[in-house]
């Protein structure tokens, strides 16, 4: 059962909270909120009404709210989307983003973008540099990494951009319910999340995107979500994905001050206890709940079996779908060496654990690194 | 409340089965079928498990079972990836596509798609003519229209098509749970269908993908559901939607049945209460739940209007999105003038629909006509 499970794997999934699943059972049973009668404006209202809180989580207005199936999704509306709406010319990007933003970006090189890259400190801090000086595209950056937890500069990326009239994304699905987000002072034109990572349910995503520059869909049907996203709503979802957001930033401060000392604790103890271990990202500003390693010698993926045969779930933090097998590419462009890089493993903790989760960990990982560096030597 | 509605609109949105809330509710809870440790491995049994039923309702392999959020998206993959992978040639198509097909298509011809449409006969019935006789990038036709629930010879498309090696993709979102699928018989490449439509949850879409031509993914990522579509897996809505289509199949005899006698009394009913009425697609073999009429000299939008003040839900049939009001191009492709077209309603019953529900119809559909047939001559 999962609940037996030390889960310290919150950055790839957080589990439901208990209001989201309240909110879906509430909200299953209405209608189509397209439908001209009185049971489709029921499911109109409260499908707006859940625009409005959303909105009113992420300081935006409730028109720039778009609901889309993930974070994936969103980012591939922005990034596809705001590159052909934008002259289809340069984009400048990071050799830090999530496969969402990184594939798509790949796609759009193939259709004839040309692709800059803003360079990465060995803290995995992305540096602003004379890239954003002239007019792209499209510039995207991420928030906060996904393995790291390293938080970007992304306010700095954003004004330089608006200096030139380059169109924005920002890929805050690390972010959105983790840290305080207020998307009209950000400037960025869009903004990507998913419920998923703050306790919302699976299959439900956020686009946050200024009335203009509109992005070209890239999925076409019936004129849902201001043109921008078609299909018949999914309502219980955007509800659900409301409360829980809505929940995550009432909580926000105290979630922090909790979850920031479990994980220092957790660095603390883990140094304690072994030799030679690096802690990526950790001269920056890191998300609270990350905490990126590697063990030297190690595989991750040993060290990720190991620890779930004792009980802990992790994961090395660069494998979005079963079975990849290779060094993260963000620890390489932050410099660190192949053999390092594949001995890395990432805990991200959430609102679920305690302090037996961090002692568990502490309690097998010395024997567990051991293990996995004498099979390393195999 | 919905349920005091009579509720006569089941082709736009299906209420969704208790047994998929349930399915939903107990395996909220899952966390990432991605994840290498025992609480991914039964996030990823279980999504797996939903993989096979539906697999095995609609006569396919598991593995040509592709998640998606909507009939909508699945119908981008086919339609765009398809034509991408098979050339980006020529598209045969019919006039009467739903616009998740329709608009997608459009989208294509301004990428350089050639495109030729079948022909469509009065009875609403597309027919297979020359055109698919030699190969095509594509060819695309819905099972059975959503409009008027004609049912199309899908079966002769997709023959004609193999044997030009042409790609064929079948738009089923009316058909998957209301009439029988067996998708290895067919000879489809592509079949979309959207779980809202047979009591399954919003947000969750079936895409039945042969193992070959693979469609150029319209989503880029993390590499999920054979790389076709990617961001982490809905496991509860996949779950939802399994159960739901599970029942919608084992009731189907049955169901049918009491839904055609329902469906034919409505009809027989106005036919006998109303003069000068119109039903779309009654020579043809229809869906059993769509009742789809023209009232010439009233306007849909004021038959929909006045319907609703007597506590019944229907549509035009037309308006995908809230606010469209103009003739359906279905009917105009069918040889309907734009004067009748404009005075059509679609009643589509479902298993919520009991004989109360018919005989409100018939109580107040007289009045309802002469008023706004009054009004249309304002």
């Amino acid at each position: 059962m999962p609940e037996s499970q030390h889960y310290l794997d919150h950055a790839a999934t957080a589990p439901i909270r208990q209001c989201a699943v309240d909110a879906w059972v509430d909200t299953a049973r209405l209608l189509n909120p397209g439908g001209q009668y009185a049971s489709g404006r029921l499911a109109r209202a409260a499908l707006e009404a859940a625009r409005e809180q959303i909105a009113h989580a992420l300081g935006c207005e409730p028109i720039e709210v778009i609901f889309t199936s993930s974070s994936t999704e969103s980012c591939n509306i922005a990034v596809q989307g705001l590159w052909r709406a934008g002259g289809r010319g340069r984009i400048v990007s990071t050799p830090i983003e999530h496969p969402a933003v990184a594939e798509t970006v790949t796609a759009l090189v193939k259709e004839g973008a040309g692709l800059e890259l803003l360079p990465v400190g060995t803290d995995g801090v992305v540096a602003p540099d004379s890239r954003l000086d002239t007019r792209s595209s499209l510039v995207t950056c991420m928030w906060a990494n996904n393995e790291t937890g390293v938080i970007q500069p992304v306010a700095e990326i954003c004004a330089r951009a608006a200096d030139t009239g380059s169109p924005v994304h920002i890929d805050a699905t690390q972010v959105v319910g983790h840290l305080p987000v207020d998307f009209a002072a950000l400037g960025a034109t869009t903004l990507a999340a998913g419920a998923h990572k703050f306790g919302g349910p699976r299959g439900t995503g956020i686009l946050i995107a200024r009335r203009s520059p509109t992005p070209v869909p890239v999925l076409f049907g019936g004129g849902q979500e201001r043109g921008i996203r078609p299909g018949t709503a999914n309502v219980a979802g955007a509800v659900a994905t409301a409360a829980a957001l809505t929940e995550a930033v009432s909580e926000l401060s105290v979630a922090t001050a909790r979850i920031t000392e479990l994980r220092d604790r957790l660095q603390t103890g883990i140094l304690d206890r072994v030799d030679d271990v690096l802690v990526h990202g950790a001269g920056a500003d890191r998300l609270p709940r990350h905490l990126h390693l590697s063990f030297p010698g190690a595989e991750g993926d040993s060290l990720i079996m190991l620890l779930d045969n004792a009980g802990i779930a992790c994961s090395t933090g660069s494998a979005c779908s079963a079975g990849v097998n290779r060094a993260s590419g963000v620890l390489l462009a932050m410099g660190v060496s192949e053999h390092d890089a594949r001995g890395a493993v990432r805990f991200t903790l959430g609102s679920t654990n305690t302090e037996a989760d961090v002692d568990r960990v502490l309690e097998v990982i010395g024997d567990v690194v051991s293990r996995a560096r004498l099979a390393g030597m195999a």
